[in-house]
Formats: C-alpha cells, structure tokens, sequence
C-alpha cells in the first residue's frame, strides 16, 4: 500500500510566524499522499476575549456554547485554514482547506450531556473516506479544521488531535498511514521542565505509569489518549513531534 | 450542453435567518449542476466594529487593511461559508465550501493602487475550471466565499459578485450558464422606493439612462457591472432577483 502521511499541527506553533513557516516548507516538500490536520485553540481564546467572552475548558477541552462556535468556526474555519492553505499554494502543494462539513467529510454527533455539558461539541461518528481518496489520488491535500457536522445543520466543535486520530484510523484500509502529532516540544518529555528529555519511544504501560506520577497531564492526556487510539486501531506508525519531526523520525514513537 | 445555475446571494439575505432558509431550501432543489457564491460585507462590518476597526468604503467596495483581511477571511470563509455548507448537506445537498485559494480554484491579483490604494484586494485572474467541473460531474457544489489569493501565499479580498461573474464566464464553455444575482429586493427597481416596480427587462442603454438620473446607484453598480460583463462574455442568461427568483424566472433580465 502507497504510505499516507497526516501530520496535526497544533499548539503554539500556529501562533508563531516562524515556526508555521517552518511546518509547511516541510510539509509542502512530503512528496507522497498527504493530510494537514490544525488546530487554533489559542487564537480562538484570544479572539473570545476580544469579544467578551470568557473561554471555558474542562480537561483540556473547550466547552463551546453558540457564541464560541461562532468564533470557533471563524478562527479554525476561515483564518487559520485559509492561511495555511494560501501559504502552501505558495509552495505548489495543490491544498483544500476543508471542515467535516465540507463535502460530508466528517460526521460526527453532539456529545451526550452526562456528567459534563460541553456544548456543541461532535464526536466522530463517521469519515467519507471515498472523496478523500479520491481527493488523494489527484495530488490534492486535503487540510482539515478542527470543525465537523451533525449532517442536519449544525456545526460542531471537534478536538483536531482526534480528528487527526479518526482520519487516520479511517484511511489506514487504503493507506500505509504515518500519523504524527507536531507541537513546540521535540516529542514526549520524561521532565517537563527539560526540552531534551524526550522519550524516543513510548508504550501504554509508560504512559499510565507517567501520568500516576504527574509527569505527563493536562493537554498532553487527550494527545496521547487519541495517538493510542490510533495505534491500537492499525494506523501504521504514530509519532508526537517537533517541526523537525515532520520530516524525518524525530520524536516520541508511540508502541503498545 | 448540460444547464449550470450560479446563485450569488448577498445583502441583508445572509443576515436574516428566515430568508436564509427560504435560499437554502430553494438552492437544494434545483436538481442539475449548481454553485452557490457568497458576499458577508454586513457581518464583517459588524465584527470589524465589535473589533475596533472602523469599514472603509468607496464606491460599495471596502478597503481592506492587513486587520480587515483577517476579519473578512474569518466572517466569509469561515462563520457564513461553514454555516451554509452545513445547511446545505442537511438537504441532502453535498456542498463543499472553498475560497479562491482552495484548489488553487481561483486566482487572483492584487489590485495596483492608481487612483486609490484598495489594500488587500484581489482582482480575477484565472478560474480553476478542471477541478471545478469535475466537482460538479460527482454531483458536488462548490460554495465559494469572497476570498481568493494570489499564488504567492497572499488572501485577498474580492468583490462576491465579480466572482458569480467570472465563475459564469469561465465556465461557459463546459456548460450552458444561468447566472442570477440574488438579494433582497425581487429585482432592480425603477423607483427605488417602490419594491415592485421591478424592471421585467434591463438594457444596457437603460441601465446607462438610469445611472444618469440617478434612479440605479450605490451598491446596485458594481453588480449590474458585473451582469452586463457576464452577459458580453456569452453567459446564456443573467438575472438580478429575490429569493423566488432561484427557482422561477422572476426578477429582472440583463440583456444587450
């Protein structure tokens, strides 16, 4: 099978000129099939208090009332993807900056409201794995927002590290995927306080081992939680990387 | 040839959510090849006060400074192309949402500053007619916002008429293309302060004798500009119309 690469890039990347540079020169020069999937949570945060309006998280993830999906959809839909998409047409990447709405790409539906209400907030229920293919296959790259539909009218927030985890899962009966999470850090620190100490690899036992004792929290569980999820469910090879990661192996491998 | 509708809606249709709804109940049922082209200037506005910058305008065209582009790609080709795309897939219409950049679907050039410096605004240069042909051949429609680029990792700005335009024209050789120009009014009026005295019919040689005495002005210009340049360029049929012009032939007739 043909290898298909789809890189996440989140975190504080996007909000640096540099380092967004950085992500599509290397993405653009990935010669074979490949996906962006972004983020923009902090963009998002910074244009709610512009506004007025108080972000809400929960572990990590935003709750998302009307008025935040509205600027959700601003940011992640118009201006961060817009951005990335004109910036690697720049470097002849034949880009598609999409959300799961766009072409029923991803369906997804309403979290149930059980213990915790986090609003218009869609997990992923299915992926039109035929137009990505066949999207693929012409040369075009597909580049997703962290935005998804119910497919009756209402857009959802989606946490794009799963977005990133579901394509991967979906395409991995048509690809060789690689599927690698690319954030500030090089990969997986064993201490957060010293950017060196990346763990080359990573197993299950590790990780529940390093989240009893703290070392790996807060934004970095829904990361590991989907890159998991993706190696159990046959995708390949999954990596959590720096910018330097896109390209070649750098970063924490994540193994079961 | 197969018939190919463009609808361009604009106006205070996008801000009302009834007539919203009447347009995407409307669009989803023409049953051949179809395309729907967005404006957004009155959210845009909005958010630019909300924000702090104060709309420019000249002659129904914004001016649009580095912080105006980021608000304009944010209202179109996020918050109002999302919602709907959204819409439209919950009648079973399978849209895709793009700007210019998209596919490299439309390329532009910014505008050279001669008289007046319109910042960031793109003029069409060249339409991506194999990609888009080939959407439509698989039964997607393409939903294109005012938002193109110009190759070189630009966004701009571009007037969401003069894209029905150049969309119409360039697709003209693949098609038989019904262009109509959707908006509050049922079409263009001969008394401006009488909604139904609609013009059955609009000559260029009226259109020239009402611009004298001043009866069609302002906004109304550059989409009447925009018909006549449509209907030079072998555009089988052009009309300016309200919501119920979408299905029927109502509205005004652009002719030579």
């Amino acid at each position: 099978m043909e290898t298909l690469t789809i890189i996440k890039i989140g975190g504080k990347l996007l909000n640096d000129e540099l380092a967004l540079n950085q992500v599509v020169t290397s993405f653009s020069k990935i010669k074979k099939p490949k996906i962006l999937v972004h983020g923009g949570g902090k963009r998002a945060s910074e244009l709610c208090l512009k506004l007025g309006l108080e972000p809400q998280m929960n572990e990590g993830r935003r709750i998302t009332d009307q008025a935040t999906l509205e600027v959700v959809t601003m940011v992640y839909a118009g201006l961060i993807n817009k951005k990335l998409v004109s910036l690697l047409q720049n470097f002849d990447c034949n880009a598609i900056g999409v959300s799961g709405a766009d072409g029923n790409l991803i369906h997804a539906q309403k979290r149930p409201s059980r213990k915790m209400d986090y609003g218009f907030v869609g997990d992923v229920k299915n992926i039109n794995t035929t137009l990505l293919t066949n999207f693929l296959k012409k040369g075009i790259t597909p580049v997703f927002c962290a935005i998804t539909h119910d497919g009756n009218g209402q857009l959802l927030n989606t946490n794009a590290d799963t977005i990133a985890s579901a394509l991967a899962i979906a395409l991995s009966d048509y690809f060789e995927v690689d599927l690698k999470f690319c954030f500030e850090k090089e990969g997986v620190l064993a201490d957060p306080t010293d950017d060196k100490s990346v763990f080359p690899v990573l197993s299950k036992v590790d990780y529940a081992l390093h989240q009893q004792k703290g070392t790996i929290s807060e934004g970095m569980i829904p990361k590991l939680d989907n890159a998991f999820d993706a190696k159990k469910a046959k995708v390949n090879k999954v990596m959590i990387c720096g910018v330097y990661g896109i390209l070649d192996q750098k970063g924490t491998e994540i193994c079961l």
